[in-house]
């Protein structure tokens, strides 16, 4: 074997970046992994483009199958994005024998399994650093350096742009509308950015996180998501007095025969590091068995970054190639059997500190109702905070709690927003004290 | 084979985590890489201290070699510390054909080109991910998720005795030597802290650092290195009138040609997500020309996140013998070549910004006399702090610069301190305000 061959397919953003990155930097790529890696085709619909990268003419092509049937080319690199083409183009390349390395994080938390045991019955390997924290290499670490470890919890800042968004309610003062018309403009969200405001996009990579942590397989389905769309400027200036942030975390947990896995917003304190993981920065925050409180902060998205993953990726192919090495040595593919299937703790059964914030008439005995609805539900109050009394109308009534079962807490909530008194829905957001603040 | 047999010769604090470890998650251990880890021998003077750890007797020698000479084991793991006896370990544990996993940090900094050159002589693997940030697997991306990458900048808080003792003097006020007084008696410091509070330890882990970067060894004694002695409560006091905090930092950059290695205190801006490192946290920064600014973040020392590294070292070596891949892989040991000797830039051409505190008697002209003198060095002068005036004696006299050229600033501050009217040497810290806030 003199090089390694290459073709990619999805000439988009990231696809720019890998080919930027393979030309930049091949020199140093070749001298570390014994050989060159040589981009052989790039397919894509649009080929009219200048992209502003030195490709010769005779390396593109709209027809996907050339990159998937060329003999040459050892690695598919798959950046297409969506699900039935990309699925589609990965599980034809592996029949092919030709190794994969993909970004796509919606591909792998819906079709995961499907993905895996095709690396697995191909005996080819599967990349997929990129899918997860953008330029943050997490999964190698949970696979490499943290491998001994039990991970026993993992609080993820996933999404960028959410972050962004609600970086911009903090720090501006910005209205959760006007924090999204500024992220949209500034290119750091799609219009509309609902998959990452409504936190699918998070949820995704916490499955994926997931599977590489336990050796199996989550169902996307099963883990619960809940978006930033009810958060208001109202609500981080009480965070701000309870002396927490709020961010949008990806949460999993593991004990002796549970696991937890959600994704909603939250409040943290002020001074844990993840708290100070601001704007479309990402980051992991992990506890294991022995390693104690780690964080891997980074750009989870953009074309460079994302770029970065990728082609460490291939490099980490090539020099399993070259030395021999069948795949896949190491995916979540390996443990997996049906038997094992994992059941993902229901959310009612989720203890947590509460933050309610209660739309309430300023009439006497407001306070007194709903503290006996909470109390009935054995949920606790341990501060309340009331504002801005108006001639009429209804006023904040902001309470957190000890810790409660989520199951009381719904069940509470649903009465008291039955109240005549209660003009509008309560807003819920759970409270993460749970986590050891590693910089205290 | 049906298992890999593991020789450990140190039964200290990281031996003892080591072993418990390898007890704990035996399970997930031998499902993660298809086999079981097996501790075989233990070596150590004192076989007799009971650590707490179920290990038969019939594993515990008091004689290093019974674990280098038993053609049963694979992989020896060297946790003795210093420099000569684990040097000659190491070598013959090589050249019996064994892979090595070490912590060895002083070891690697001073005899790692032997080391890297040996294990590569000999195909055998060498792990020592335990030798930098502890359980943080930072060489390990650096080789693996981030290998695409020219690493330009990095910069680590890499001793957490260190930054232990500046943690203490700056939130809490206490002198240097309280604050030493202190992590010694909480178990953070060594008594008395000689290689943590001078730099060598942090310069010792960067020299490995360097080594993975660049691929080829850095001679130890090429880093310049500075400790924290000098630091004064008023300097804390003065770093945060300006915005910032002051940690020990190793700092290493690259660009075309050149090569920058130091250790020193320095101040930099508050809102840095470095800045806000504290206690006996480790945690490296860095930026590669594609993945950005990217952080890790964790505990650097101890015996349970210290043996996570050096398990899961084991771990990467198993599976590598698993696979049936010849060692070493990819190691600095790999690209060197005495005609690659790295020529590290030499202190005097650095341009920083500097912090000065002068001690200065409070009379007419002081100011005039230095700022005099600092002109003609083609220093100039951005803020200048005067305070505490006294009746009779010294008061300090605090600069910020802008950029200047080192050698400037060594020759303008070694003709101030000669005058009359300076009563002490002055403090001299370096800004580093030259690395993006990764969270502006």
């Amino acid at each position: 074997m003199s090089q390694i061959n290459v073709g990619i397919i999805g000439f988009g953003t990231v696809g720019v970046g890998t080919v930027q990155l393979l030309l930049k930097n091949a020199d140093a790529i070749a001298k570390r992994i014994g050989e060159p890696l040589v981009i052989r085709k790039i397919a894509d619909l649009d080929t009219k483009t200048d992209r502003g990268v030195a490709v010769g003419k005779e390396v593109l092509t709209t027809n996907a199958m050339e990159v998937i049937d060329d003999p040459r080319i050892d690695v598919v690199v798959e950046l297409v994005g969506g699900l039935d083409k990309a699925r589609e183009f990965i599980l034809m390349a592996m029949e092919k024998g030709k190794h994969v390395v993909t970004a796509n994080k919606a591909l792998l938390a819906e079709f995961g399994r499907e993905i895996y045991c095709s690396a697995q019955a191909a005996g080819v390997h599967l990349g997929f650093e990129a899918s997860v924290g953008g330029g943050i290499p997490i999964l190698g670490a949970l696979q490499g350096g943290l491998a001994a470890n039990r991970i026993e919890t993992l609080v993820g800042i996933l999404n960028g742009t959410s972050n962004y968004i609600l970086t911009g309610m903090t720090r501006n003062g910005l209205s959760y509308e006007k924090a999204v018309e500024q992220a949209v403009k500034l290119g750091f969200a799609e219009d509309p950015p609902t998959l990452d405001v409504e936190g699918t996009d998070a949820a995704h990579k916490l499955t994926i996180l997931l599977s590489v942590i336990t050796g199996i397989p989550i169902p996307f389905k099963d883990i619960y998501c809940e978006g930033i769309g009810s958060i208001g400027l109202d609500d981080i200036g009480f965070a701000d007095n309870f002396g927490y942030r709020i961010k949008l975390l990806a949460i999993a947990r593991q004990g002796d025969g549970w696991i937890e896995a959600r994704v909603h917003p939250a409040m943290i304190p002020k001074d844990h590091i993840l708290a100070n993981v601001n704007e479309a920065y990402n980051a992991i925050y992990l506890e294991g068995d022995f390693v104690g409180a780690n964080l891997y902060y980074g750009l989870g998205a953009g074309g460079r970054p994302t770029a970065s993953a990728v082609v460490s990726d291939i490099m980490d192919v090539a020099r399993k190639m070259l030395q021999g090495v069948k795949g896949p040595v190491f995916s979540p593919g390996k443990n997996m059997s049906p038997l094992q299937a994992m059941q993902i703790r229901p959310m009612e059964e989720l203890t947590s500190i509460y933050y309610f914030r209660f739309s309430a008439l300023d009439s006497p005995g407001v306070l007194s109702k709903i503290a006996g609805i909470l109390g009935d539900h054995e949920i606790s109050v341990s501060s309340v905070i009331q504002k801005g009394r108006k001639d009429k109308g209804a006023v904040p009534v902001v309470m957190l709690t000890h810790e409660a079962l989520e199951r009381n807490v719904f069940k509470a909530i649903s009465l008291i927003d039955r109240l005549d008194i209660v003009t509008d829905k309560t807003v819920i957001i759970r409270v993460e004290e749970g986590f050891p603040n590693g910089n205290a």
